[in-house]
């Protein structure tokens, strides 16, 4: 018996599964992920800890992640409480949720491409409509052209993701509020990337008092450099908390993940330092890659869009082949590095320089 | 603005949040928890296996859960392989994703109520039609009837629960095999209790080699005494398991989960021995309830279903004002009790004493 011979739903038939291959090579750049791994004061206090918490591991999660919140929100600022603060397993599970309280059959969402693939897919795998509106050749977002968009397919829910992925460069936050006016439904600001923004970049956080079908989605797999822990959030109305509550699993969050997440929480100021590192890091790289006369798309994330390669692939398999494992994703001839290390960067300047 | 005010789903409006109450009363009884916490030396080897794993927090974990999957099927037996075993966060994700590939809109699933209620809220929860089928008066399936239901209502998905909750009760394999016999579609049984069962009750995996369109469903949450962990698992033809991930989320189960999932599998004699306790418990709870003349669902699970009260309500209110919070749930007079330490039961006992 094959997948084929299975009574699977019709709109699966063909498909394949999402993502990028995990490979082991010595340099990954990638996923987007932190190149720094977690302090050894991280690990210890982690350790303690998770011994602490697990006494209790026969016993459910908190359901509601009470703590966890309440310290999200102080995090996140801005007056925020724990009332307007939702977590889950990645920002997948978030904007899975938001789908499945807002979206479903007869709904649609709409999305401005080049963007984060996950929002075509987990809108269509909550059999939401994905509507497909774009952003400029420049992969800008044109205020007027993305409110006749929404004007024009009043759809339910709005994502836009800022700093957008896998481009790279942030949405001015005038944008982003004319996108809210004219939207009829939910909006969707993911801000995934947002702590690596450049300096003076405001977020869409500013805006939650004004807009209460605004949802700002955050993670911790970035700037916390938590990618293994799969912690997703969000800031939004108090309603639209409840809301979610309707359609989450029970118990969703585990108690691992939760105390892994608040540990992370407590050593924020040194994760946030690497931010700063990949942040200069990240202009290096985009002013080198501008040096050797390439197209690079101006980045606010841990990211770098370039090109432009008539055979992207070819420049991608000649990295690769030096151990250099980079993403072909994005607009065609086009290609997206993450910020590694200062070693790791070396590398990468290395193997293009042999490639080019 | 309230939740009423929000562009939520019709099918929404007007419901509330699943879940018992979150009480903190001395003896909770209420939500089939395992009693008893994990030992030192569990504890100990999970401190030691999360700080190792830790080391790699920034980076995604494996997505695809390889070695976790390898140990689950060795602990199945039955000459599973990795390849017949999917994981993710508690049996509530597993079953979403089987309904998001074998359900979803314009298909329907059906189950044998009274039986686990996550059963049809996750069906709903994925915009798939519920079709409610009934056990018999005594809380028995009876095969001719299963299968008179299945061929009329003809369900893309037939849910079994064995050992049933909150009935307690194992369905005979005969019975099992004639509802796959008769059913076009998936066939799920969820064993989230089966190693409570009695001695001799043959688990729904001796069925997989003869039906490719068999789930059985597990859980990490009940013998393994890690309800915090959130592990749910299941077995199936490989082609089922290649259908789960065309609809999973990436990097679903986190580095930790999947470390501590593993570690408990490591301790899973001594957590084993546990599970010979509780059956020993729960038989006497049988039989002393039987002894005080109450009605009581034999039971193959860690909890024990009895009755009949007209006023259940008041039996459970009156059982709360001693400290024992047990379940109001099933069938209209009958209560739930899960099975407690052997202090615990005591308590439970004597609190029934004073109501009855």
């Amino acid at each position: 018996m094959n997948l084929e011979d299975l009574p699977i739903r019709d709109d699966l038939r063909g498909m394949k599964a999402y993502g990028a291959p995990q490979l082991d090579v010595a340099v990954r750049l990638n996923t987007n992920e932190n190149p720094y791994p977690p302090s050894e004061r991280l690990l210890d206090d982690l350790a303690l800890t998770i011994r602490r918490e697990a006494a209790e591991l026969n016993r459910y999660p908190d359901r509601d992640a009470i703590e966890l919140r309440e310290e999200l929100a102080a995090y996140l600022g801005h007056g925020l409480g724990r009332e307007r603060v939702w977590a889950a397993n990645g920002s997948n599970e978030v904007l899975q949720q938001i789908l499945q309280a807002f979206g479903g059959p007869g709904r649609t969402a709409m999305g401005f491409e080049p963007s984060y693939a996950m929002h075509p897919l987990i809108t269509t795998g909550t059999n939401t409509t994905w509507v497909r509106a774009s952003r400029e050749a420049d992969f800008s977002l044109d205020p007027a052209g993305a409110v006749a968009a929404i004007k024009e397919h009043d759809p339910d829910i709005v994502f836009l993701t800022s700093p957008n992925n896998p481009t790279g460069t942030a949405v001015p936050i005038e944008t982003i509020e004319a996108v809210i006016e004219a939207a009829r439904g939910m909006v969707v600001i993911d801000e995934a990337y947002f702590e690596f923004a450049r300096t003076g970049t405001p977020s869409a956080l500013t805006l939650l008092g004004r807009h209460p079908r605004l949802i700002v989605t955050r993670t911790m797999s970035k700037a916390f450099a938590m990618a293994g822990t799969r912690l997703g959030y969000l800031a939004a109305h108090p309603a639209v908390i409840e809301a979610l509550l309707l359609v989450r699993l029970p118990y969703h969050l585990s108690t691992v993940t939760q105390a892994t997440a608040r540990t992370a929480l407590r050593h924020r100021e040194d994760l946030l330092k690497d931010v700063q590192r990949l942040r200069e890091e990240r202009d290096a790289t985009v002013g080198w890659l501008r040096g050797r006369g390439l197209e690079v798309a101006d980045s606010d994330a841990n990211f770098v869009m370039f090109g432009r390669f008539p055979d992207r692939r070819k420049i991608w398999q000649g990295l690769l082949d030096q151990g250099v494992l980079i993403r072909e994703v994005g607009p065609p001839e086009w290609l997206r590095v993450s910020i590694g290390t200062k070693d790791e960067m070396s590398a990468f300047r290395q193997a293009m320089e042999n490639v080019l």
